[in-house]
């Protein structure tokens, strides 16, 4: 039946990504999207751009995003890269330099599309276990002299490594550390504060997140020039215009709008640590998150995952080793979380 | 200075794009877009996107604008593939189907970004030249038992090649044949007619061109459901949402707005018809191009495109063998066209 597909592709399991309901009936806490709406002037700067420039390319360089970018996070345009999404960003980490000969670590428990890029694109890998209580074993991903993926905060556990940390792997690697911070709006330290003393160091960014923006598709990193230009090529060399222009423009927006950014995020912390109280008080164990979901642990997880959603709310299970006790539960409206927190309730009396 | 890279993109050279001028003081005739506005009902289909939903996450199954291509072309959905523009679509072809066990053939003068992807990606290639006018060599891509790649209208030549001989070298080949049609609406034969007969068939399209949305990156590619699975499985590994919500949108929408399409690419072919003649008549050697641009030969090919430049039109000057003594003129609007043949005949006389 594979007649014709490539070796490399034959015995490849794609990224399973959260289900995506087309209609609206669920409370929808399954993919860690923004219970927000995004910044007012995305959606402006979309309504201005949406005319007849539609029928003219995108600006390949997508240098008004980036300077957006270097305005609010201080950088100089030529370390900052723009994607369509950061898994775009990161698969092209994987292009750009990770292969047979220099390959990559990450935790065991981390994002589960890392293994299925170095699956991909044949990147020699090693995975190292995160320690009994999820938090990283630091040590262990110093003097590897191959590259490092981390997310921090990592996904799916929520908890978020220090930056001294992130300082000394980097310095402990002859090769690129890449440190994905899609939840770092959330509670997290990012390293961008690092990139100065580490031409190894790269941190990429997601817009799905904090500026609630899943549905465009847009994502950015920043580093040494030197892996700017990496990224670059590969880009050039596989889709020159990945960002349409609406997603330019509401991308430069969202950015810039700082403010509305974190006025969401505030309210999503808020929400987290309240539903993390009541969590726990139900029994729960639930992980320090910095991120904008709980990973709650439970006896009967996947139980509970099943009655959740026949009571019409969609979480996260991972039915694999070491996570097949917990549910991963994106953070809502207050009043989204108030409602689960009732279903929940109603569940473990019946369990 | 390349520390970090990987093997892989040390030597690449990336594809060069044509020129995007970010202000709109030129006439832009220089990659292929289309002059005319897209169809209002895609514009409208933005509109009604632009809200609160872009907080979530796109369709990943594209199922709307799958939907819309089956209602219009008599495809299954299973047939058809979505992509974030023809680009990409052809970069994860060969990720798909090409690789160093299974190469790829392609003739000489082609869309200058197929050899990047063979470099990228690591397929063994084999090119093969174009005849002396251009034509293909049909009975050469025969027999290959290799991946085959034809754009069909050829870009920069323009010339298109019968749905027979498409058939022909199908027949011929035990692995992928990969027709890219990204100016098929303009004139040529749509090998989607070939598709029952040939399960190694793949027919790859763009709205960039004749939908005039190069803007939004939207292409699609029909083939056995075979060659479509192998697609999903690449994409399913690289990024699961490369279509953001507006783009998908409006994917549906223009291309169930196909009396627009025809009407926009009726007046499109009426203006280069004329125009062929009006170059013919100055000394141009013009071949019967069946796409939106010209491919227009003059010994003073790249003194015309300075020339050219300098009175603010843009056009494509390809400095490499076989193709420097020849513009690559994308057709714009009458009134655009007029313009530059009076700068033309003036460019002429001071040659």
């Amino acid at each position: 039946m594979k007649e014709y597909w490539s070796d490399r592709i034959r015995n490849l399991a794609p990224y399973t990504a959260g289900e995506q309901p087309r209609d609206m009936k669920y409370i929808k806490l399954n993919t860690n999207e923004n219970p927000y709406p995004p910044s007012p002037r995305a959606i402006e700067a979309i309504r201005a751009n949406s005319d007849a420039s539609l029928r003219l390319y995108p600006d390949p360089g997508c240098t008004d995003m980036k300077k957006a970018i270097c305005e609010v996070y201080g950088l100089r345009e030529e370390m900052v890269f723009a994607g369509n999404g950061s898994d775009e960003i990161l698969a092209l980490c994987f292009l750009a330099f990770f292969d047979e000969k220099r390959g990559v670590c990450y935790p065991d428990v981390t994002y589960s599309f890392y293994p299925v890029y170095a699956a991909l694109f044949g990147a020699r890998r090693e995975v190292i276990p995160l320690n009994e209580d999820f938090t990283l074993p630091v040590e262990k991903f110093m003097g590897k002299n191959m590259g490092v993926l981390l997310a921090n905060p990592n996904a799916p556990t929520g908890l978020a490594v220090g930056l001294e940390d992130v300082g000394r792997i980097a310095a402990a690697n002859d090769a690129v550390v890449v440190v994905d911070e899609a939840y770092v709006d959330f509670g997290g330290e990012s390293a961008l504060a690092l990139l100065d003393r580490h031409p190894n160091l790269l941190v990429v960014r997601t817009l799905s997140k904090s500026c609630s923006l899943a549905g465009m598709r847009l994502g950015w990193a920043a580093g040494n020039p030197n892996l700017i230009a990496a990224l670059e090529t590969v880009k050039n060399s596989f889709n020159s215009y990945t960002l349409d222009r609406l997603a330019l423009a509401a991308g430069a927006a969202a950015i810039r709008d700082t403010d509305y950014m974190k006025a969401c995020c505030a309210k999503i912390i808020g929400t987290r640590e309240r539903t993390a109280r009541r969590l726990r008080a139900l029994g729960f164990a639930v992980t320090d998150s910095r991120a904008n979901f709980l990973f709650a642990g439970h006896d009967r997880a996947e139980d509970i995952f099943k009655a959740l959603r026949a009571r019409g709310v969609l979480v996260r299970y991972f039915k694999q080793p070491r996570i097949d006790g917990y549910l991963r539960i994106s953070v809502g409206t207050d009043e989204e979380m108030d409602a689960v927190m009732e279903k929940l309730e109603e569940i473990l009396k019946t369990l």
